[in-house]
């Protein structure tokens, strides 16, 4: 199968340049693409690949088409447009309704006839599948569990903590959704578990990655706003707000009861203390180390720079003397200034 | 259901005052609660709270309990005795012993009659599951594993490597126990795997996080002591030895080999080499990196402030020059005291 | 059962001292050996522990054989000869080939007559796993997957993404390959998904540690070269290369298309960033922040000290001075040397 450039065009609403009857069945780099294509060029780094594409047809912006020779799509945004073309030439593979004769449904569980519960799932009472909702092989529903509409889960997603999905959810396999919160309290050395009797609240379109975990709230919800972003194992404590689209690279943590902003953009193995409010519009790079409130919309950074290790030996030593480094500045600077005024 | 205050101050062992038939069936925040809710006051931060809060009773300290309107359980430690409230209100659901249908059970595995073996476990040769102790769905033991009383696992856990869990134990949902530890030697160039032999010996009231991973040992075991308390996604290498009532936060490493004393605290995102000791009663801040031994109790840290990206790397370049700073200023110093004694 | 020393000499290719017929069953480091085990001397400090040890057969190097009054097997690196030796008393278990009967799979999945299928597995269409491969118990391979010869997949091991392993691949429990990387282009505001359409390719003799993500590719694959091991809870994003015999160790996450040559040793809890080359041969210490490319092999750090808590609150806000402490040295400087001249 596949689609014209034409008919892309049309279901893109972008003008376009060339044969409108090629027929397009992918998508490639610019470098890699062969017959059949298409490719996209979003940054001037790769524009020497344009001469030798292979690629049928190439998203570009109206100011870079005079460089294109081949057929084009026109965008403002060719990256944006090509994730869209790229959604149209790999539609979703999206099960008839029904539940896999393997896996194991509660009576007191509410399957929309239109969702799909696949192999050696188990789902338990009180569990609510919405319209066309995909609930991959290995999925394990605890109980009391909503999924909106269309939401896809992979392989083996764990529901616990009375979790509600929004609409369009896409959950990678492996997640945990709901388990409890990290709460004790503290009975003469010995630790007392607090039960988290909160829940998980997820917006539509948001995204969680393999293996990631997102924690019930220990007394009120822990919860995730409409289109946040989350990559893989990520840890998200209980009773975290995270904002509407905000997107959080893998590996990091969030401890419990931050609050972080709408549009925040946190790199991959940043820590982010609890108790802590990030707002909107922060972007952090990097294994940054949040120990901090972000009281406004800015970029933010912390961690130390890569070196040989001789030579940060060395540095790693001085490390522990700065503070004394900086009283003896001040003192130098006393003795010089007043040198100064002797001579 | 639920309690009355009489019914829950004498289960506890507290005060009371008020109405001993007020019926309470779950907890709150004092913020958040409605009439039947029990609420606690353990911070003075929350006393704004209390004189609109809907709680229908309150824990507070007999000190606290003057400025408390309404029906309060008065407690040396409000936030401990709500701890203990809590698990009277949210008992755990404990299902009657047996198998479900689905689960996969070898000949040779002994379990109780009281346990539960929920659906599409796995349960292989010469497993023993002990009395009241709860499999989640899902979950699989491989072969020549102990399950002590009153354990609990949630989804998905799996257990291999010869591990023996103690009673009361709870294994939040896809916490692998028992994986190869992270072992080679190397021949010209080329891995060769050390087959892993140890074990994993978990002690009573061990609580595991979700997506935690404990390896077995290399050769003698992985010990993880009594009522040590592990969130999620953290990763325990061959070999470590976690003493007991030890709690360490979500995304922590501890490399091989590593021993942690008993009652330590250990945030979250820590890093913990290979090799080390650290002294009972250590607190480790988050983020910390852990590349020596610790002798002492005490608190320990490191890690870099956050900054705005611009500040941050103005620093971040300077940091490969501290040593070199170090020098400059024990130069200046020399040099300016000489002048000092020559002016 | 057991070898004799003899045996295990002729096996292995070594020269042995002592009675050929000892019987080996099992291995112990030299403080833990019984009767049966076989030991090794690898470090001089273990030295001690041989006048005492009870194990059967101590594997040495030639100038250790002196020290060494029992049975020896000789060898030029004896952890690697020790490595060797337990490979062959702890052979893997390797089930008959065949099919769980409690297993789900795809009639137009291709499995060789010699390999296994555990229980509560799911196999989905044009899935193909060869000869002798061992597909632990509720593993899922989700379409068009390709599973090498001798390849063992422990529990719960989740595969996407059109990913292919080649052959005596070792995947332990909860890990997951082939998972969406982390695609996104931003349509004023909101987060739209690149499909992620590539592959990956795990060469022969890689090892993934559990509940390990290992991304498919954006456009191309990520590809995973021959004898790579990763331990657990590493992250490997879309399009990331990795050399052959590299080990990464626990927690680590590389971002996107990011290159590691070949025989690197990179240390638990590193971050490496997207879009960079580390050449051949480089080693990374623990939790070290790579925001660079490294073009030559040697060994790399970053990172700050273990302090009290109470001296690392002094440093850590000098961190943020450090541009400025830079600054008044060099001030100073001018002063001091002006000084100088003019006394």
């Amino acid at each position: 199968m596949g689609l014209t450039l034409a008919q892309l065009a049309s279901r893109l609403g972008c003008e376009f340049d060339g044969d409108a009857a090629c027929l397009i069945s992918g998508v490639a780099s610019l470098a890699d693409a062969t017959a059949g294509d298409l490719s996209f060029l979003a940054s001037p780094q790769y524009r020497a690949d344009l001469a030798s594409t292979q690629a049928s047809v190439v998203v570009v912006t109206k100011q870079d088409r005079i460089i294109c020779s081949g057929n084009v799509l026109i965008a403002i945004d060719p990256y944006l447009t090509y994730a869209r073309a790229a959604q149209l030439l790999y539609p979703e593979v999206v099960h008839d309704g029904g539940i896999h004769p393997s896996a194991v449904v509660d009576p007191a569980a509410q399957i929309d006839a239109s969702a799909w519960i696949d192999a050696l799932c188990v789902i338990g009472p009180d569990v609510v599948v919405a319209a066309n909702a995909q609930i991959g092989a290995g999925c394990i529903l605890d109980r009391d569990i909503t999924i909106g509409r269309d939401c896809r889960l992979l392989a083996n997603v764990m529901i616990h903590g009375r979790a509600s999905l929004g609409e369009r959810c896409l959950i990678q396999a492996g997640a945990v959704i709901g388990s409890d919160g990290f709460g004790y309290a503290n009975d003469q050395g010995k630790w007392v578990k607090i039960p988290q009797v909160g829940g998980v609240k997820l917006g539509d379109d948001v995204e969680v990655g393999a293996n990631t975990t997102i924690d019930r709230g220990a007394l009120s919800d822990t919860i995730i706003e409409n289109g946040v972003i989350l990559d893989n194992q990520i840890q998200i404590a209980h009773n975290v707000h995270i904002g509407e689209q905000t997107a959080i690279a893998g590996c990091t943590g969030v401890a419990g009861s931050t609050h972080i902003g709408k549009r925040c953009a946190i790199g991959g193995h940043v820590g982010i203390v609890g108790h802590l409010t990030i707002a909107d519009g922060v972007q952090i790079s990097a294994k940054t180390f949040v120990s901090q409130s972000i009281d406004s919309a800015g970029f933010y950074s912390s961690g130390t720079p890569l070196e040989s290790n001789a030579r940060w030996r060395r540095n790693f030593v001085r490390m522990k003397q700065l503070d004394e480094m900086a009283r003896r500045i001040k003192t130098l600077e006393k003795m010089v200034y007043k040198l100064s005024n002797d001579v």
